[in-house]
């Protein structure tokens, strides 16, 4: 196949490293526009999103995950994140390597990503990682961080979304009534290690999950305690994806389809926002100069 | 004044809210920009950013903290930024109205707004409220909802950045850890009528934060407990909040300056953005049909 998804698939890791770089590197460049097409066409991972505040055990239920899923013989890729701070111009939540995997293990790979600069979703470099992790193995894993705008990001681009809460004060009862829980598929309670606590959230959220209305047929979002540090609950989190997985089975080719949609219009505004960022040149304003009549000045043609 | 300042200003509430109105109709109208400028040459609010994870009680401390500011004489404009569902196309987090305020008091005035189709930052409908508002009162406060991107979105927009987090299993250290108390001023941790729990996450975190190196002369980031239920904590979170806005002092002409062109870069790429799906048309792909072969045959020409 001349589009080099082959070569990607026989290169192992380091193929798919380098790919993903010049996907970067040329977005719009041909051989990346063959490639993400192949890819597309040739999509068999089944796509998990997990998503959840910091500090609930997100890195670490991922590796539990992955050890799962290898041990079973499946392969994964996992796209890491990172909300990055305009601030600083580089992560805002720090060390985003906690995850560790053996590097000669072929049938597992990461990478981390930036959402800086996003248009109301994924940014497009992590659609593109997404898309072309998703021909290449059997599961891709989308690690968010936050809480809010995150759940919903991603939900446009995976076919299982994972919601992580800690047990804590109220906490599982506090997703609830914020509303938080209509994006999720499955809701997972972390540190289940922390004993009593952590059994009443989630018990108190599978009360709130069984009040919801649901019509006969539809998923029932389903809350399960893990602990990664014990491995208790990750096989039956594993099998709760599968089982989300066969689930959609007849819905999941609508579901990409209106993902693609989604993507791209906001591949369209994106590169129509970063070209209107170019012609504008140098955007300084004067000392006191509104920038509300400077936008004027700049119009649009 | 030919802008409507004035008019707005003298015209109470209702006034206001119709201004509000008709920015949002007519963004680009000339009155609107008109208006603009001038209130952004007519800044005299204090602005302050509230965030935080749902349920942490930001609407009940805003509540709080409007109640103290009203009683020292003070006027306060709120916006609170829902972040909105693209699932649902309405809002996620579901009741923004839970903040009461009394209607016949003119020194208070509430308004939601929507954060959806953000451009790495607040909408530019929330920039243009916050520029309205802050010509208007003696205290602008915008509300915004979430862990991770929400902090460094009003960061850009706002004097004062407080972060409230509830006491619970480790909370406090874990967004330490997490790297999310790099972006706000001031970190507030709510319902301290808890007890125990609260004391200990606010004295972790008090020690974490003293740990923290800063140069003479910058702004050491504190955290207090407050309940906003008993109403402790508040004046001194008050205090705080003037404490910092002094503290600004000879820097705040230049951090609004920043912002304002931060501003104008995302008021530009927004607008490409929108003219750009304008052009494109309908973006509805054929089954199978990749979303980047299409993207490119869109062109940007």
């Amino acid at each position: 196949m001349s589009s080099g998804l082959d070569q990607i698939r026989d290169g192992g890791k380091r193929a798919l490293a380098h790919a993903l770089s010049r996907i970067e590197a040329e977005p719009d460049a041909a051989r990346t526009i063959q490639l993400l097409d192949a890819a597309y066409a040739a999509a068999r991972a089944h796509t998990v999103g997990l998503t959840g505040p910091p500090g609930v055990g997100k890195s670490t239920l991922t590796g539990a995950l992955i050890d799962h899923w290898r041990t079973t013989g499946r392969t994964v890729g996992v796209i890491a994140v990172d909300p990055s701070s305009k601030l600083t111009g580089g992560a805002l939540l720090g060390d985003r390597t906690r995850l560790r995997t053996d590097p000669a293990d072929r049938g597992v790979f990461v990478r981390s990503m930036a959402a800086r600069d996003r248009l109301g979703g994924l940014a497009d470099l992590t659609i593109s990682a997404l898309v072309l992790m998703r021909a290449v193995f059997d599961l891709v894993l989308v690690e968010t961080v936050g809480v809010g705008q995150s759940e919903t990001d991603v939900t446009s681009a995976v076919d299982t979304v994972v919601l992580c809460i800690q047990p804590g004060a109220g906490d599982a009862l506090q997703f609830m009534k914020a509303g938080i829980v209509e994006i999720p598929d499955i809701v997972a309670v972390t540190k289940t290690d922390l004993g009593a606590t952590a059994a009443r959230a989630q018990a108190d959220l599978a009360a709130a999950l069984d009040r919801r209305e649901h019509a006969p047929g539809d998923w029932a979002v389903a809350a399960l305690g893990v602990s990664s540090l014990k491995g208790e609950g990750v096989a039956a989190l594993a099998d709760l994806i599968d089982r989300h997985g066969a689930h959609l089975a007849s819905m999941l080719a609508a579901r990409r389809h209106g993902q693609a949609e989604q993507w791209l219009a906001q591949f369209v505004r994106e590169r129509w926002g970063r070209e209107g960022l170019k012609r504008a040149g140098a955007l300084t304003l004067g000392a006191g100069e509104s920038p509300f009549a400077r936008l004027v000045a700049l119009g649009l043609e």
